[in-house]
């Protein structure tokens, strides 16, 4: 049975949504059947009677969950013989502290220095709503979110440290000798920005390029399913 | 057989070193007598020929190990049969990287805001010797390093964030429901500062509190074994 997972959609077949890509990645590392069916920034309140307001949805044999987590658990519940993307409870309370960490130190940085990139890169007829439903949010255009954002890009160029901390001691991957849900969690934010970016995010000689590398490869190269900007120069 | 751990001695009972605190809390996890014995700054040197310039050092059955990382590792494979600082690689490799985002995130702001302090309270013998040894490091004079902390100790509680929001979703430690190496790493460095602050690090009502509290009560107290200065006002 092929799970049926929305998948945010911007032009050009750029699947920008950090996620959408975990939970891609989720559905992969477990060996899955999936087939990621895009879906517009507008038109994700038409799914299912307007039960969610953002994606990644998932459907699976008639039953729909949406929020990356609640999937998480529900694909290693749902399926306890395959791969599980939390090993143990505390694994899995690790990685809610990291998303943390992420959504501290970079996030931030990310959508204040991206968001009009993003809006850029939507499809056309999504471009009036996103800016709106953003601006409401953000409490300013988005073309003032983004003024001076070089500043901002370098402290989350700064952020991504400990990540290069840690591949430096000789784990491959954040989650060890094997790729786990810290690497799609962090590999979904890089996918978001080089899905949308006119100003590269990191500098060629970065570290982080071989991992970000190794985790596109991954699961039949799922990370190259995408049309991406430069992430680096 | 009770292990020896060699842990880092200031004025009046105090004992500052996060690296210390998370050896003892390791020792304590697994159930496993421990003593610890003080020693000054520069005295370290003077243990097993000088094979060491750091603490903790743990002597256990006749063989000594060095490096909290090791002295876990050590742990976890020596005693097999008591719980487990790290249930699974992944687990020691997602404290790793929170490690990094601790080193990357808190750590630098701390010493730079309160380098002065624990040299004011380090054992008279040992002040000459951690100036110099610290001033070389450091490149500038300890006085010169903490002037205007004030915002810099607001950036270290900003750089908090993310345990704050991870125990607003209702886990009651980092790790989950029990308590674990992560949540020994950041108790570590919070009772590193507690030890020696002249100016508190948090603000009386911190969420995080209640939660360093949680984690001082372990083991019998063992976060309690030790002379503190106000964390929080």
């Amino acid at each position: 049975m092929t799970i049926l997972v929305y998948d945010l959609e911007c032009m050009d077949g750029r699947r920008p949504s950090p996620f959408c890509w975990r939970t891609k990645y989720a559905l992969a590392h477990k060996g899955l059947a999936f087939e990621a069916r895009p879906v517009g920034f507008g038109d994700i309140q038409s799914l299912y009677g307007g039960a969610y307001k953002t994606v990644p949805i998932i459907e699976d044999d008639g039953r729909h969950v949406g929020d990356s987590w609640a999937i998480a658990d529900y694909l290693d519940s749902t399926y306890p013989d395959t791969p599980k993307l939390f090993g143990t409870p505390t694994e899995r309370a690790l990685c809610r502290y990291i998303e943390m960490t992420l959504f501290t130190t970079i996030a931030p940085h990310l959508l204040s220095s991206y968001v009009k990139d993003i809006h850029d890169h939507a499809l056309e007829k999504d471009r009036a709503y996103f800016r709106e439903s953003r601006e409401k949010r953000l409490g300013r255009t988005l073309e003032e979110v983004c003024a001076g954002r070089e500043s901002r890009v370098e402290q989350a160029r700064e952020g991504l440290q400990s990540i290069r901390l840690t591949l430096a001691q000789g784990q491959p991957f954040i989650s060890g000798e094997h790729p786990g849900y810290a690497d799609y969690m962090v590999a979904g934010f890089l996918l978001w920005v080089a899905s949308v970016a006119t100003l590269p995010l990191l500098r060629a000689d970065d570290s982080l390029l071989p991992w970000f590398e190794r985790v596109r490869d991954l699961y039949g190269g799922l990370g190259r399913t995408t049309t991406l900007n430069a992430l680096a120069a």
